[in-house]
This record gives structure tokens, C-alpha cells and sequence, in this order.
């Protein structure tokens, strides 16, 4: 049984990068030849991972590890599909076909899939996991802390074997049907934005559907409140997919490596987790502007700036390929670029126009 | 010596992609097993190059072609750099360690450099060179039209060779001092907006400068006027590169092939390219949402949604590579994922929230 003191020691096993990495992979990047910043977000990218690895940036390899679990609110009628979807698509995932799956192949991207709250048994993927579904958090707590903090610590578990077998980049992806309810209950609370700024149409639900979604997640908020913690709030509220994915990027930012995001689901976990241990923020890679309107919220408050815009909503962690791929880009373009002296162009004829922000 | 006839037959010769072969794609589309409409754009673009590629979607040999011309108007004063800085710029592409060439190279693109009007002959590749810089257009015309005409067909002419030697997706890239004041000018000209909202700071300019280069292009668009057709305003606001990228577009929209765009200069090809053939929007896949004021203005006029947004504004063609990349993955996702039957989830399990709209 994991404790909470291991939750804090983990925590405080995560560092900052590396301040004068990054400053010399500034000075390196501005002796380009090319308009200074007009590489956009791959300077950024590139001067980022840097500072994670101030040794020098590896050769990647690439997994994402879809969490799996059923959410107990889905008997309020928040998901057009029936539950039993989270069963069926996992089998579909671990057979390669489903959207994350043919986008991970095509970018030589591993895709694991762990059960941590399935109903029903995903065969042979089981050993991280915690329970069978967890309970309606309209009418009371989804999970004990004990359950939250057990799905918690299977995600770091699964995620320090991928670290074990030499996997440097690593996205968390789910499926868990009514998900995306439980991903606006968290990020209304880490953020204080009503649910109705928070809520979305999921898998694809009518505008009525909508609004009784909305319902449902205020009651769930007020129905377990007050929250004594971020902790409290993941259990209550619910998520052993998104505790375990909260686990995965506090192992990634503990490891000093980089993590990948997605969709919303991806952005409820890395808001908690960032509530949890705000230094995590520095190892969270963004992949696409979500369709989904809490996934949106979350990029705000967070000052992400996703490097895609593909109107994509499929969750899965099938974003999260396409940003390894773009990093591994960037890496490559601005490490192997002609300096201005090389080109006999003067750094001087550029006058810098970035913004000072980030 | 190429006829105003010849420019004709090839406009003619453009025919709309297959509608027949569209809908059979979204009907496979819609049968994958995915909340409908969740890939966003990839579903976009597979749909697209289905209508594109009726016989099914080829394997892509990707090339980058970049037309250098010098830009005469240069000596107003419109940007930081010295105007030989598209000769040195153009022996660092071929030496592959631009922008452009890293990216092309991480994405397996050739690469390929033309001196349409460079001032300086860039040896060895001058075989479709037209003539040594524009003229100034802010003091009158920068071209003759029949120059203009030959500009265009050198771009005709080589992109004919790429597609004899089996590519089948280009991106025109450019090099030319001082192309982003023209390019605002014909942006300006083709949608009606002023100057003020066209132009942008290129490769680096100050706010000074800047308003200074809003007045030589409001300028230069009133001393060449009135225009009598769209390569009226192409021979006297010019661009040697900008024509012979319109000639890229028009060659692959005739030989039914995609083409892929980057940033506001071929954005002003695109624009010019459509106003003399409205058909060819049909072919142009664009890759970033530009920092260039001109390029998004364009963007919004013919209703383009770029897949990345990075912030970049390099030029090159730079863009160009990312987004067939990411065309790579789309044809590749979508023709390869389970239905709803292989995973025995109903469709009528999802509701249908996309857009009517394109």
C-alpha cells in the first residue's frame, strides 16, 4: 500500500531544468541564419528540451500508454454510448486499428494499453490494476483516497517500467467512457471556471445532452465538496484513468524526462498534476488545440501553445505522436542549421521582433 | 516565347477533383470506429486528396522547389538586409543547411533551387532564369508582361520536370529580398484590403520601418495602376519568384496533383493563382497559420484551415514539408483504422456534431 508520503517524496524529486542549458541553446539558435524566432514554437521546442536534458538532447523513443477505466457517472446519461465501448475499444486499441494507434505506427511510436478500471477484464493487461469501474460521483465520492492514490501510483509504476526499457518521450493516453465529464469536473476545480465553461460534447452528444451534462457535473462538485486537497479532489470526483495519468507525468518531470499531451482528458490530468507539483509544467509537452472546450481552458490558465490545430477530439492519446514527431523536427532542424557566419550573412542586418513573452 | 494563349490552355486544362470519389471516401470515413468527425483535419485532407487521387492515393514523392528572384523595390529601403543576402541565402539552401533544407531532409522532401531573377546568377542553376532583379515598382512597372508570362512558365517548366521524374506532391518554396513588400502589395491588390493590413515585418524590421513599408507599397500599387487582369498586376507589382510559384500552382493543379503552400509569399502566388484559375484552390493544401499579417489575410479570404500553428514566419517554403508530412499520416490513419462493425460499436452510438460548413 502506497502512501502519501511517497507521493511527497516523489514531488520533491522533481527538479527545474536547466537554466544555462537553455541559455546556451538561446545563443546557439540566435546564431542561425535564418530571421531571429522565425522558427516559432520549434525554437521554442528545441530551447525546452535543452534544459531538460542538459547533456544533450537524446535520439527518441517513443510510447504512449493509453490508461483505461470506467467511470461510474456515465449511468447519469452525460455519454450518447454505452459503457461497455471502454471494453470494446481497448480491445480495438491493443489491435493497432484504432485512430491512436494507426497514427502511432506511422510515427514508430509503441502504444501500450493498462486496464486500472475497466468493468469488465481487459485480458493480459491487468497487473496495474486497481478497480472494477468507479462509483457515480453525482451522489458521492468516485473513488476512496486510498483508490485514487493506488490508480496514482500504477501510472508511475507502468510509466518507471517504459523508463527501465530506455523510453525517454512518453504520453499518457485513456479511454474510459464518460470521461470527458469527469475531465470538466476537475478542470472546473482546479480552475474556478463553471462547469458550463468547462463541458463539452464528448464522444458527440446533442445540445440537450449538453445541458444535462452541465447538471450532472455541478451536482457531482457540489455534492463532494469542500475538497481538502488536489488529491481529494481527484478521488472524489473521480478518474482511475486520469489518477494514473497524473501518476505518469509526475514520474516523467521526476525522471527529468518530457512528457506529451493530448486532449482534454490530458489536459484534466496535467492540471491536477500541476496542482499537485507546479514544476511538472516544465516537462509538458502540448500536441493540438482540442475541439473540447475544457482542453481549451486548461491551455489558457496554463499558457500552453499547442503546435497543432487539427480540429481533432478523439481522444486516446492519438495527439500526442504527432507532437513527438514535431520535437524530434525541431531537434533535428535547429541542431543541424548553418550559423550567420558560416553564411557570411550579418546577425545585425535582423532586428529582433519577438515578443518578450513566451 | 510563351503566348498568352498557352497560359489559357493550361487554366482550361484544370478540372474540378472527383466528387464521386469524395463521397466514397466519406462514407469509409464515417464508418471508422470514432466519435464522427473526431480526426478533424486529417479527415479533411484524406477526403480531399481521395477527390484528388480518384484511382486510390499514391505513395508521395515530395519535392520543395525554391524560385529565387531579387525584388528591384528592395532599394526603398522595405528591409534590414542587404539585398545580396538572396545569393548567400540561396548557396545555404543548396548546401542544405537552411531551414528549409533540415526540415525537407527530416521529412525525406527533396529539395530543389531555380534563379528565376536573381541579381547574381546562382551557378548551375540558372537554367530557367528569366532576368537578373525587377525593376523598382514603386517608381513604375516591375516587369514587362511578357516577362512576367516567361517568369510564370519557368516555374510551369520545372515543375513538369519534378512530376516527369514521379513526384507527385510540390511545395514551391522562394528566396528574394524584399519578396514579403511585394507579396503584400498583390495581396493587397487581389483582396481589396489596404496596404495597412497586408504587410508585416518579413525578416525583421521595425515599427518604423514597417509603417515606411506600408506607404512604398500603397505607393507602388498607385503608380502602376489601373490593372487589366491578374497578370497585369503580376508583371508591375512583380516578383520573378512569385510568378514562377504561380506557374508551380497552376502545373500541379493541371496534371491533377496536390501542391503545398507556406507562408505569405506563396500565399500571394495562391491568391494570384486563383484569381486567374478559381479551380486550383481545389489543389492547395496549406501547412501553418503564418505570424505574417498577409498570409492570414489570405488564409481567411479563401477559407484555408492550416493544420500547424508555430508561429513561424522563415519563409523558403519551409512549411511546406511539415504539412505533407502530416498528409503522409492522414492517408495512412484513415485508410487503415477498423470500422464500427470489426469493433461491434453501433454508429447510432454517435451523434453527428461536425459543421455543415467547410
Amino acid at each position: 500500500m502506497k502512501t502519501e508520503d511517497e507521493l511527497d517524496q516523489l514531488i520533491e524529486s522533481i527538479r527545474e531544468p536547466d537554466g544555462a542549458a537553455y541559455e546556451r541553446a538561446r545563443q546557439h539558435n540566435d546564431n542561425l541564419c535564418k530571421p531571429l524566432g522565425s522558427l516559432g514554437r520549434l525554437e521554442d521546442i528545441y530551447l525546452r528540451l535543452s534544459a531538460i536534458f542538459p547533456q544533450g538532447i537524446p535520439d527518441f523513443k517513443k510510447a504512449v500508454v493509453v490508461f483505461a477505466g470506467d467511470n461510474g457517472i456515465c449511468c447519469e446519461g452525460v455519454s450518447q454510448n454505452p459503457q461497455d465501448t471502454t471494453y470494446k475499444v481497448c480491445l480495438n486499441i491493443l489491435a493497432g486499428r484504432s485512430g491512436l494507434g494507426r497514427i502511432a505506427s506511422f510515427y514508430n511510436c509503441r502504444v501500450d494499453l493498462e486496464d486500472i478500471a475497466v468493468l469488465k477484464d481487459v485480458a493480459s493487461h491487468t497487473r496495474f490494476k486497481v478497480l472494477a469501474g468507479t462509483k457515480n460521483a453525482m451522489v458521492g465520492p468516485a473513488m476512496t483516497r486510498q483508490e485514487a492514490l493506488a490508480c496514482l501510483f500504477a501510472g508511475c509504476h507502468k510509466t518507471r517500467e517504459l523508463i527501465r526499457e530506455g523510453y525517454n518521450l512518453i504520453g499518457a493516453g485513456e479511454m474510459g467512457t464518460g470521461n470527458t465529464t469527469t475531465s470538466a469536473a476537475l478542470i472546473s476545480w482546479v480552475t474556478g471556471l463553471a462547469p458550463e465553461a468547462t463541458t463539452g460534447f464528448g464522444s458527440g452528444i446533442t445540445l440537450a445532452a449538453r445541458d444535462h451534462k452541465v447538471k450532472v457535473i455541478e451536482k457531482a462538485l457540489a455534492v463532494n465538496a469542500p475538497y481538502r486537497d488536489p488529491l481529494d479532489a481527484l478521488a472524489k470526483l473521480g478518474g482511475g484513468d486520469i489518477a494514473a495519468m497524473v501518476g505518469c507525468y509526475l514520474t516523467c518531470a521526476a525522471h527529468g524526462l518530457p512528457f506529451v499531451l493530448d486532449g482534454v482528458i490530458s489536459m484534466a490530468a496535467l492540471a491536477l498534476a500541476v496542482k499537485l507539483a507546479p514544476k511538472v509544467l516544465a516537462y509538458a509537452f502540448s500536441s493540438h488545440q482540442s475541439e473540447e472546450v475544457g482542453a481549451r481552458a486548461v491551455i489558457k490558465e496554463l499558457g500552453l501553445k499547442p503546435p497543432f490545430d487539427l480540429g481533432m477530439r478523439l481522444g486516446e492519446g492519438a495527439g500526442a505522436p504527432l507532437a513527438m514527431n514535431l520535437m524530434e523536427c525541431a531537434v533535428f532542424t535547429i541542431s543541424g542549421m548553418a550559423s550567420f557566419r558560416d553564411v557570411a550573412v550579418n546577425k545585425e542586418d535582423y532586428i529582433d521582433i519577438r515578443e518578450e513573452t513566451r
